[in-house]
């Protein structure tokens, strides 16, 4: 069944508000098999309201709307709603003796307009809203539905989960699968390129691929009939792209890499600690991101001065003179100083120029070298990023730094 | 003139993506003097994005577009928009070099498929990308204007600001001047209540409040013939409001508190290093966000376990063992080990409980402890956060860290 969510208020078209309801509804929905085909939003204009809903009622079926029903004068929503749907307006004994016993209860003065929350058209299906005022409802007529929730979101995924969700489960009988795959060291064309054949021939499962600051993930889904028959279809899918990617994937489950580094480091108990100059402590700020994680991560040294290096980490000033700060040599002596000073089993070190200043022919602004120690084995690594923000340069930094630790714990 | 937002890409639909573009478009648009009147957003099919950009263009005589500018198969929008505008599509000669040198710089094979976003509707005035590979447009007919922007929020955002901005700036003539001011340590309901003869008797300068993740914005607007009138209006507020809330304002133009805070640093030239515990480098990733802040920034110490607070900062085993690592005397001997270590002028501490798990019935989650030495001066501070996440903790702790710092510079 095709969808539409259609959200209202004006506080949207102002820029006030970002609308999560829209992504929130369209998860929601494709979990449950509807295609969500459009999102809309509109002011609290009952012209304009009125005319969307005609234009979403040609391509869809379903609308699910949020905002809009609540006690002031420019909520709208079911009056426009009830006319679109030839109905009409009822008060709700129930509904209005709920809300006098709900102001009540909270020692609230129940001002006149809360009573027009009562009202409903008079073949609603109503949605109670137990963290709010405002109730919901869906409406039905000639195969058409329309499902009105309230804005503020943690009303409006409430009464969803609650009310909406059981209603729409009857409404479906085709379910979606996905899986959320996360890869690091591949750009998205050149993962297109390499899926081209899956992608081009895609019917079920589809594939498709989404950028994210220097990741890239892939969206591999099913639709079918049950969810036993589009797990198979996805899960064999994801067996044949592994030969092809499988070296860039760190996740099936679309799990950030930061979790999953310190999710492998507490499960083999390894001790971390970390030496950064260019990410400026943004690494030991990642890893730490995770919770319990103090049962492994011992300390973080950022050593931003060349005397910070030397004095915190036994750099040496020759090494510093003969090579830069920015050298494959500063990195080893850092990491090597680390574990001198931390001893913990892994210790990982970065230096490099994270821009947009300071960058030289030579040196440019996107280089950095990383140099990572697990027990007796050494890795270093050098890398050239294109330069496109100190935020960019900066983060691109921390995921290499992820992705090193992350290969030797899966050697380990 | 009235506009509309069409994002365009099937992960919207598929909600894995919540829309900001149009949350920053709108309000952008609004600042402009134009009118928002719907958003819209469609999947990478070329049908539905026609139809739909006829659907706005009935109300609205200018869209902008965001997303399917790319190099894959399913960015359309240059395609279709060229269709509706009855132009033509020419391979731009200046765009396809400068993609063949961006490659080359960046050590990346272009691929074929990259070659596609060179591909421009010949009447199109193009925006040149300068933060990825995908340059906009914007294409005029008979008064209806399309602007076309990529969909990665920091490609648009920088596109707006530089190429969109400029162009729209000529398209209209009412002024919107505003500002926006920035506070810490007030929260939003109580900044409205100290605000409220102000809020409510606005017409213009209209005043707005915005709550942030522990901080409160408020914006101050005025909308008049021109640019001066407006400023004036504007600054006139401003005047007013700051015997009221005065104490708690940080920046008069939107400047995030670590920028005003490094800023400061650098102009009095103060030197600065940092020991953390439960903020794990976000204190340190934070003020290192500032480009050129390695003029002042020395040092920083995630010291993380007991033994690094002891190895790395000298906090005695007995003050661990007797007050706890949360406590406000292991910060005090935190600041006062990092003030030896590193010779900075201000040296500040933290140690606390970001939770979830960690807090006891004396000690909760989202207890904290700072402490601060400026030369001679030492200031230390409890902080009891509402536990509302770690993520919640760790970032308002190291805004209060900085509001610290901000207030002994400003007495310096």
């Amino acid at each position: 069944m095709k969808a539409a969510i259609l959200s209202i208020g004006t506080e949207l078209l102002f820029g006030q508000v970002v609308n999560t309801n829209a992504a929130y509804l369209s998860k929601q929905l494709n979990l449950l098999g509807f295609d969500v085909m459009y999102h809309y939003t509109v002011g609290d204009n009952p012209k304009r309201l009125q005319e969307i809903i005609g234009t979403a009622f040609k391509d869809c079926d379903l609308i699910i709307t949020t905002g809009g029903l609540g006690p002031t004068q420019d909520d709208l929503t079911k009056e426009v709603v009830c006319e679109v749907f030839n109905d009409v307006m009822i008060t709700d004994e129930k509904i209005l003796k709920w809300l006098e016993s709900y102001f009540i209860k909270h020692r609230r003065i129940m001002t006149e307009n809360n009573k027009k929350q009562a009202n409903m058209p008079s073949r609603a299906i109503i949605f109670d809203n137990d963290a709010g005022t405002a109730p919901g409802f869906a409406l039905e007529e000639k195969e058409k539905i329309i499902i009105c929730l309230p804005g503020p979101p943690r009303e409006m995924t409430r009464m969803f989960q609650l009310k909406a969700l059981p209603y729409l489960e009857k409404k479906t009988d085709e379910v979606i699968y996905y899986r959320m795959i996360r890869t690091f060291g591949i750009g998205e064309s050149q993962l297109e390129t390499d899926l081209l054949d899956f992608i081009t021939n895609q019917k079920d499962p589809t594939l498709a691929t989404y950028a994210k600051e220097g990741e890239c993930s892939l969206r591999i889904a099913s639709k079918r009939k049950t969810q036993e028959e589009a797990e198979a279809a996805v899960n064999e899918m994801i067996e044949k792209i592994m030969p092809v990617i499988g070296d860039y994937i760190y996740s099936l489950d679309d799990e950030n890499l930061a979790d999953v580094v310190g999710n492998l480091l507490l499960k083999k108990n390894i001790s971390i600690s970390c030496a950064e100059s260019c990410t400026g402590g943004m690494f030991a700020e990642t890893v730490t991101t995770l919770p319990g994680i103090s049962k492994v991560f011992d300390r973080g040294l950022v050593t931003y001065s060349n005397k910070a290096k030397m004095e915190e980490l036994g750099v040496k000033e020759a090494t510093l003179e003969r090579f830069g700060a920015v050298s494959r040599e500063v990195a080893v002596e850092m990491a090597e100083g680390l574990k001198r000073a931390s001893d913990s089993r892994l210790c990982i070190s970065v230096t490099g120029i994270a821009g947009p200043d300071g960058g030289t022919p030579e040196k440019p602004v996107g280089l950095a070298y990383i140099c990572a120690i697990l027990d007796e084995k050494t890795v270093t690594k050098e890398i050239r990023m294109r330069n496109v923000s100190r935020r960019w340069n900066r983060n691109y930094s921390v995921l290499s730094m992820l992705n090193i630790v992350y290969k030797l714990l899966l050697d380990e």
